[in-house]
This record gives structure tokens, sequence and C-alpha cells, in this order.
């Protein structure tokens, strides 16, 4: 039932004009926290007749739901004093347990005393970020790479250097020469953050050699490997590849997340980290929360010892193989030609590159009027490239609306083109010219 | 069933003297975070037969646990999709509109959305101190505060200037020459953070006149307010006093929590804040961990939504109450002369005051020995103060196992007082040789 007629967009907020009366007192790592205008723009998004592929919500209609009420029902009442109580600041010791089950599925071998459990992976990231860094430290990241660690990364001052990838993951001669011309202009490299599978956004997945070749460099430089991966399990053509973590145990601290392979409302997430470092997690993790979801531990936790889950981790990757395969075929057969795209193996994105001359930030507005969103490619660096890039994410509508939404996508890209083809460069500033309030890059 | 040998206590750890490879990839702020090794004595204080009045854990034996369970697996079987799916960076709006109807019980009139949750009241705190702190700025605070508190404050390196009090509060004589001290000095005061109702360690409850004496010293010195109020409806002789935030709504940012008034393994608190502090808030939120506990925030409204949670405050209030008149009453019975307390009107937590010559800290080890626990004073102040003082709570344990530990107190006070009258001040230096391990101030 979809409707046909075009979305209105939202007046640009008018919030930043106003006073703020505290902005003299704020830390200085406070400064140039906006609210983005795009935020008005993705609630349009959120519109029903909008196809969004903009989003990286799971799609969890297919938990077993009423068994899982019942398990959470008779451990509310068999357990619920516990359970509805405070906890370790590291995390349940049986939850701790139950995550180095989990992790053996990549092939990690693991101690519980040696993971802290956190509110979310974003958490863990945040809690690492601010046991490393200081303002003005470097981090490299994959370029493009999370936008999520990248605000995380900013909310401690750092800087951000990308590093080139291709459809093997990080290129390790680019990474030898970031680390070695910083090391020449005096920069502290605190650590190297990546997503080696299905990485987001890209979707592209580290080889097993690419992943020997990163750990080598690391150990000749002495660099710290942050590996997060949230989708690891989700392989949707292949099996698993061995994680970092599984490779080398000494450089590497690993990140994983409930919230891909059973749910996220449960913001449970964590690190698994050398010993010295898990000890100053651990003190963090007190200082910020005093200890993480204590609630969500037992239910996860219940879950994991009551449930097949790794029988639903099959069933959702038969989901998400069948909305990736629906989004490849649409993207085959409306896009233009000279745009490209990756072919992912798994997660949940898709990264695009579109044709020389349009602009996916400035786009967007049109495509959300043509009733189809996506995340533009800016949003991915900190340094302002991939405007001729969007990550089209197909875990959350149904194949048929990926589809359409493909479909829609290719008409907008068309219109662009035919645009640009017209009014050339002068255009393109014209355009820009409407986007005053436009998309900023810490869309999350 | 109490035992009546002692207890054997464990052995130093020896932790902190193995190499850490990391030390010199930290961050400023991660150096001096360090693991108590009051740990191991607290660990040795949670066995049965000792009598702990060291904990700040509430009691949550009397919810009504199997109606919860009901409610919950209702929840999941209904709403689950929503309730197990990331929510928002600043808070579901239903828990929202509920905590402004909470919040009403102390007569603070707010809109939902000036409201940020956060995954206990601790992150509320570790958010405002993030969006405020730079190093070496200074955060006033009670003389002695919440060790969480102080824990926060270190972490992000503030200077903790502590402020004077009595049993009516904050001395506004001393809160006022210490900013205008500190502003001799050039030291940039960020704010102050106070626990107005039975004050955690104090038990100290601000009078109303202290209140308004507060708010206009604030407002003549341009001074931002933290209220952390986690015990404001736990009056146990009296209708809970008004906020600072209902007698003032521009420069108070007000801190909440579900911890004490319904459970604290959901870990759900709250930042009431000023519009532009509120928007800052919620990025740093979402930098921090993308959003708040969803599941927690869900049953937590359900709870509020299909419960007489009003009811249960009175449960608890009669159930605490008898606790308090149990440790009063065995504070008066087996305490040395000399010895001085607060009569706390609410809240978990009594203060006491040691004859001079006594010290909190070097005691510990031997009153765990005879089966009671408590946190040394030391615990409470930023700058070594406290030696002589001791907090009790009366939160946990039965009345029964209250009295008793009291009891067990008053011995080992007169242990110690015969034994410095024998040895004087050598045998107090003899004392601190043995606690190179002893109890160290960040205990939480």
């Amino acid at each position: 039932m979809r409707q046909s007629g075009a979305v209105s967009l939202p007046e640009p907020s008018r919030r930043d004009t106003r006073l703020d009366t505290y902005v003299d007192a704020y830390a200085e790592r406070t400064h140039g926290l906006t609210v983005s205008a795009v935020r008005a723009l993705f609630a349009v998004a959120n519109r029903p007749e909008v196809v969004s592929l903009a989003g990286g919500m799971p799609n969890i209609a297919d938990l077993p739901r009423d068994a899982l009420a019942k398990a959470v029902d008779r451990l509310i009442a068999e357990r619920g004093t516990q359970a509805m109580q405070y906890g370790s600041g590291q995390g349940e010791p049986f939850m701790r347990e139950k995550i180095v089950e989990v992790m053996a599925e990549e092939q990690i071998h693991a101690h519980a005393d040696d993971i802290v459990v956190t509110c979310g992976s974003q958490q863990a990231l945040d809690l690492v970020t601010r046991v490393f860094c200081d303002p003005g430290d470097v981090v490299l990241a994959e370029a493009p790479s999370y936008v999520g660690a990248l605000g995380t990364f900013h909310a401690y001052q750092c800087q951000v250097v990308h590093v080139a990838m291709d459809d093997a993951g990080i290129d390790p001669v680019a990474l030898r020469g970031a680390l070695v011309s910083l090391k020449a202009a005096g920069k502290r490299v605190k650590f190297l953050y990546t997503i080696p599978n299905f990485q987001n956004p890209t979707g592209v997945t580290q080889t097993l050699e690419r992943r020997h070749a990163i750990i080598e460099i690391a150990k000749e430089h002495d660099l710290l490997i942050i590996e997060d991966n949230p989708y690891g399990l989700l392989t949707l053509d292949a099996q698993p590849m061995p994680a970092l973590r599984s490779l080398e145990d000494e450089n590497v601290v690993y990140l994983g997340s409930f919230s891909k392979i059973f749910a996220p409302g449960f913001r449970v997430g964590w690190a698994l980290a050398p010993h010295a470092v898990r000890e100053k997690l651990v003190l963090t993790q007190e200082a910020a929360t005093l200890c993480p979801p204590v609630f969500s531990q037992f239910a996860i936790a219940t879950y994991l010892e009551e449930f097949d889950w790794r029988a639903q981790i099959t069933t959702y990757r038969d989901m998400y193989r069948e909305r990736r395969d629906a989004m490849l075929t649409g993207l085959r057969e409306h896009m233009l030609e000279g745009t490209t795209w990756t072919h992912p193996e798994g997660g949940f994105f898709v990264w695009v590159t579109l044709p020389e001359g349009l602009d996916s930030q400035a786009m967007l507005p049109r495509a959300v009027t043509a009733r189809v969103a996506y995340t533009p490619g800016t949003a991915f660096y900190a340094d302002g490239m991939g405007s001729r890039n969007m990550r089209l994410s197909f875990c959350f509508p149904t194949p048929e609306r990926i589809h359409e939404g493909t479909r829609r996508l290719g008409q907008v890209l068309e219109q662009e083109l035919e645009l640009h083809r017209t009014f050339g460069l002068g255009a393109e500033a014209a355009r820009h010219h409407d986007l005053t309030a436009g998309p900023a890059p810490d869309i999350s």
C-alpha cells in the first residue's frame, strides 16, 4: 500500500541560533558538539511511505518472543533479587563465561577474567578510547569507517587518520606508510580501529592474508589493534573468518556485541583485553556506570542457556541473505551506468560509488522526497571525503521494499545526472545553497 | 546461625607489581587508576558470617516479584520487538513522561523534553562531568561526599574542593568563602555537587533555609548546582523536602535514579537539565552508548504504569525506618564514650566520628576479623581527611544483624582504644606499617 505522493520536508532547525548561557562553562571537548540538521530529515525518512536504506537496526521479528517471555518470567520469579540488584563492575561471572562460548565460534580462546561487559559495544569503544587517548592523539581507522566510532574519537578529541582500503580490507602498504609518516611527524598513534568482518559502512571483509599482514605490521610498530566485530557471525555465504584476536592475543582488544546476534535493546556488549588493559577498563567502567546493566545480563545469559542461540543465528543468516540478494539484484537492475557497489558476504551494508559529478549528500533531500533514504558517504569520513558514496543497509526493510527502494534510488540518480548534464557545476553550487541545514557527518 | 570464630584475611594482592606493557600508551587520565587492595578485604566482608555495614545496596526483597514477572512476560510477548530494539539516545519518550511524574512527588515541575535517561545516575554524573570539566577544573563538593562521585571527578582530572557542612547541610559561609578564594586564585569552578537529602555518606539533610541560601549564592556567583537525589523519596520521619530544582530551575542539573525507589539492576537513572545542557548531554550519551538500556526502560515504565509504586515506596520507608532505628539504638547501647554520630531522617547512612586517637582505616582489618565491616571515612574525602570517621549503612542487613553489628563494632572500638592508651602513637605508626596493602580511598 505504498503512497504515490511526494514527501514534504521539514523546515531547517533554528536551534543553533538560540542563546546558550552555558557556552563559556563547557569543557573543551564539548565545543563543536552540535545537533545535526539531518535529524529532522531522518525523522521524515522514518515515515512508513519512505523506504529507508539508511539505518542499521537489526530485524528481530524472528526471535521466539513467547518462549523468551516465559523464560524471563521465571528469571524474575526465581532469581529476581539478584537480577534486579547491583552487580559486578566487570560484568557478571556467568555472563562472561557465556561470552567466552560465543567468541569460541570465531576461534577465539579467551578467559572470562579478561572480559569487561559494557552497555553495548559502543560503550566498550568509549571506555577503550577513554583509557588510551589524550586530546590530539592519533587513531587510525579504515577509509571509510563506522560513524559511531568517529563520533567517540571526536568526543575524546582524537585526530582520526584514515587508512586506504580496497575489497580485501585495509591496504597494508598504506598502513605501514601512515605509521612511518605519523612517527616522522612526531604524532602519537594510540591504536588502529578496524572492523574486519562485513565492515560498516563498506560491507568489505579482510582476507586472511591481509589479517596476517596487519598483525605483522602491528607487531613491528608496537601498534594496538581495536577489533570491532558486531557482525562476524552473520556470514551469508561462507564460514566465519578467524578473528584477528584468534590469530594474535597480545596486541588486540576485541569488541563484541549481542545486538546483532540476539537483540540490541538489552545493551550488552563486551571488550576482551590483555590483562593490564582489562583492569583499567573495569575501573573506568565503575566510574562511568558503577556496573553494566545487570538485569540485561541475566536475561541474555538465560537466553543463551535455554535457547538454541546458534540455530537463531542461522535463522538470522537466512533472513539477511534474502535481503542482501534483493539489494544486489535491485542495484543490478536499477543503477545508472558508471555506478559501482560492493558485494558483502555478510553483515548489513552495501557501499555505493556514484558516477563523477553526483553528490550523495546534496542529493539526500531529493531522495527522501522521492521516498527513499540512505546514509551519505561523508558521514563515514573524518576528513570530508565520501561525497560520491552512499551506504545502503539491507537489514531492516523486507526484500520487496528493498527492491522498490533501489528502483526509486535509480530514478533519483537519473534525474540528478540529467540535472548535472544540463546545468553542470553551476547547478551543483545552487544545490549546495539549499543545504545550509543539510546533512552533517554525525549521523548515527 | 552466626559462627563465633574469627575471619582470616586474604594475602595482600601482588597485582600492582606486575609489568604493564601498555603503561606508556595510556591517556593522562588513566595514570593513577589502580586496583584498591581493600577489594580483597571487602570480598571477605561479604561472607555471611560478617555483618557488613559497608555497602550501599538497597534491600529489594519486598518487591512483588511474581506480579512483576507476569508483567514483564506480557511486555515481551506484546511489545518485545520495540523493547528489545535500539531506542532513543535521549531515552524513550514514555519513560521520560513517567520520570516527570516521579519528580512531581518532590515538587519539581519539569518537561519530558529536558530529561536524558542514563545507565544509572552514576552515568548521569559521568556525562555531566564530561560535558563541563577540563583537566584542572574545580568541582565543589560537601566535606565529605559520595565516593562514586569523587571517582568520576578524579577520572576527568578535576580538582575537588570540599566545602564544610554541619547537621543542616553545606555551610553557606564556607561556600561563599571557597568561591571567593578560588576566584582570587584564578581557578575555574565548574559546579557544586551536592546531595541535599540524607547525604551519602553523612545522612544529613539540608534545611530549607540552607537550600535558599545555597541557591542565592549560586546566583550571585553564576555557579551551576548538580543536585544528586537518589534517596529523596526515602524519608523516614517527615514529608520530602522541596528539591533545589523545585526552588530554582535555571542553575540546577538534577540527577535522579530508580535504584533506590524501585531496583538498581535495571540501571536507569536520569538528568534533568536546562535545555542547552540537555542537548549536549544527549549528544554525549550517543557517543558513549548510542542509547541507554531500552529493555530496562520498558520494564520500569511497565512497573510504574501497572503497579502502585507510591505504595511500594511506603513499604520501603517502613522497612528502612526499622533498620535505621535498630542502628541508632545499637549505637546508643554499644558505642564508646566520646563517639558521636548523625541521626538521619531518611536514606541509608549514619556517619560516625570516633574519639581522638582512633583511625577507622587502620582499624578496618581488625574489624573484619571481628566480623563487622564499615566504610572508612577517608573514602569520602579527596584530600585524605576522614580518618576518625566511618560510614555505617543500615540498608541491607536485617535489624537484628544491624544491632549485632553495632555490638561487635563497640567491642572493636574498645580494644582499639585500649591499644591506643597502652601504646600511644607508637602503636599507631606500627599499625600503619601493617597497612601497605590496606584500604585506599576508592572504595565503591
